[in-house]
């Protein structure tokens, strides 16, 4: 409705580049960005005639320590800036530009993912994974945003609730339920924006690789209602803050989500038809959770846990942790699934836990991937997590 | 979790600025902005150290026509850009700034918006009407978003629905439903992001003043499953590009919505129970929907509706009005609402619908508002049109 701000920018435009390479740089809207080319090289264009220095950031550039990398993009003519990447794997990615240090998004690009109180925004190469994380001509379940009222907590709270395809009009059939955790500084949104939890879903199951499940992902910070910006506190912006995480409020907590879920929705009611996993923090809620609640899910999925490293040994949640897990696995885990990357911070953490694993007899499957602890892994762990429960 | 990109940001900040100014406009994260002060004026900052002009663009500025608004930012020590407003009455405002000619979003603040393809950055300025807009502590409605398919179509949509705060715990009880409408260049997002319409009816439903309701929210661009990026066609940008409105075929696919609903969710399936109203192209498309199923809607709500100049009159959907329209007021409307801005240039459409209506003796209630063809207004249409149905 209200186009004047990018009518400005087009004006200009439209007026300082030749006409011979509009076909190429322009859609019918302004400049093209980014552009996946033929090859799966990737151009990006930034419109900066006052510019010093043009820079984009990605995760598809290598950086220091497995972070995200720079590139100086150059002037063309008429002040549009560029740069083309070498042929990408497929994959979606993030990038943001910096303009003479004002870091900034792309003005051409209207998709964007928040993660913590960065913006950023994202693309996809197609092929197998890209495919993946992308809406597809498949049916499609439904996702909703539900409040439930914890009395533990003493406030509503949100959380996202994935129903798949064809739940409406199954009648009476019940299916399995995954409670799906986010990591510190996530949220209720996380898994369904930067975890690309719906089409992951939507996809697998569609080709018959995961069964229909009901994916529940609540917000873990027992200290917040909702995602920033979706409770009662206001606009009020995201902090790195720790969460409060150790003094086990949301392990204690948890039974609350079950209940409300298992009252709401037609799931199956057993451990057979449950299963928890999160990543980082949320994986080492899934570890809490899980002994907390022997007999209660029959799945278990760490992934690029913080196993141990958030607890506080004083608060009863954290305490007697190998006669918890040895009721765990004395219930029956059908699956106990650990993935992390070894370039992960929080490898050794994994490595101890699998040593205890392994020293008890306890069965559990591994995964090692390259990388650190990034989405673009925990994207892959949750792909493979799915296809193998229920 | 990815925080290199913003700690750049706010390492240079922390060198560059003396200590005692940093409580005032700095947060534990970063630089302040927006910042509503108690005033309700707003000071608005941003770190651009090498720029040469800042300016601030918002609908809460001055503009020629209506439009918004461009202030100049003026540099403080240490690079830091700042602009204060006067004080603004209670509303949710919307702003961009423009860096040497460099359209951006405010990099302090991770509130955004999407118009068409313009993504803004907004904020709430507290009192009655910012409240309606706001998240508060009152039970909380589902939203969610839902695929049905259109046989008429040919393919699978998207839409949101709103379940009213109880509706999952109220047993056979049934609700009437409200279809409500966007404009040309919106979708299924458009009334729950910049239409503030989940808050709306959640604080409305709260304190008495509208009854508990379903919302449905379709897609009305006939030509599309989804909002951009939500469909299959991945994630390409949006385009200002007329939606496929002239032929009919979304006003003659319509009853399949109302089948899906009615079979989906405890509807009250009767005229009381049901109203349409939209904004622009959705008034438009209420307009006509309307009396092309007369004795389906009871109320009808027309908010800054293209009422007639849409129409494509060789198609039967926009043939014999007159004798529709008599159809309708014969079958019975209980409310047939039509409000638009004084400086809408829907305008005169909108008078001659009047003058029409008045000389057939049908029945209507008018609202004229100041301003012109801005969510601002429709928002307000919305809240009040919400309170006098059902």
């Amino acid at each position: 409705m209200r186009k004047n701000l990018i009518l400005v920018l087009l004006t200009a435009l439209t007026c300082a580049l030749p006409a011979a390479g509009q076909q190429a740089i322009f859609t019918a809207e302004g400049l093209r960005s980014p552009q996946v080319n033929e090859d799966n090289s990737v151009t990006f264009r930034l419109f900066a005639p006052g510019a010093g220095r043009v820079t984009v950031t990605g995760d598809f550039i290598a950086g220091k320590d497995g972070g995200w990398g720079t590139a100086e993009m150059t002037e063309a003519d008429g002040g549009v800036w560029t740069w083309t990447s070498g042929p990408l794997a497929t994959e979606l990615y993030s990038y943001a530009f910096n303009v003479d240090g004002l870091q900034m998004t792309d003005p051409s690009n209207v998709f964007l993912m928040r993660d913590v109180r960065s913006i950023m925004n994202i693309f996809i190469v197609p092929g197998e994974r890209g495919d993946l994380y992308s809406v597809n001509d498949v049916p499609h379940g439904t996702v909703s945003k539900v409040w439930y009222h914890s009395l533990s907590l003493g406030t509503d709270r949100r959380m996202t609730v994935y129903l798949p395809a064809g739940y409406e009009d199954s009648g009476t059939r019940r299916y399995p339920v995954l409670y799906l955790l986010h990591g510190m500084g996530g949220d209720e949104d996380a898994w369904p924006t930067l975890g690309r939890a719906v089409q992951i879903l939507d996809n697998l199951i569609a080709s018959g690789k995961a069964e229909p499940m009901i994916v529940v992902m609540p917000n873990g910070n027992a200290a917040l209602p909702s995602a920033p910006g979706e409770g009662p506190s206001g606009l009020v912006q995201p902090t790195s803050d720790l969460p409060k995480t150790k003094d086990g409020s949301y392990e204690a907590s948890f039974p609350e989500i079950i209940r409300y879920v298992d009252s709401h929705y037609r799931t199956v009611r057993k451990p057979s038809g449950r299963a928890i996993a999160g990543l980082s923090m949320g994986g080492f809620h899934s570890f809490h959770i899980s002994k907390e609640y022997p007999g209660t899910f029959g799945y278990v999925g760490l992934f690029s846990a913080a196993v141990r490293s958030l607890e506080d040994s004083s608060n009863p949640i954290y305490s007697d942790s190998d006669a918890k897990l040895a009721a765990q696995f004395r219930a029956g885990v059908s699956l106990y699934y650990i993935a992390i990357g070894e370039d992960d911070f929080l490898y050794e953490e994994n490595r101890v836990l699998r040593s205890y694993l392994d020293s008890h007899g306890y069965p559990y499957e591994y995964h090692e991937s390259s990388g650190g602890h990034i989405w673009r892994n925990w994207r892959v762990y949750l792909a493979d997590f799915v296809q193998k429960i229920f």
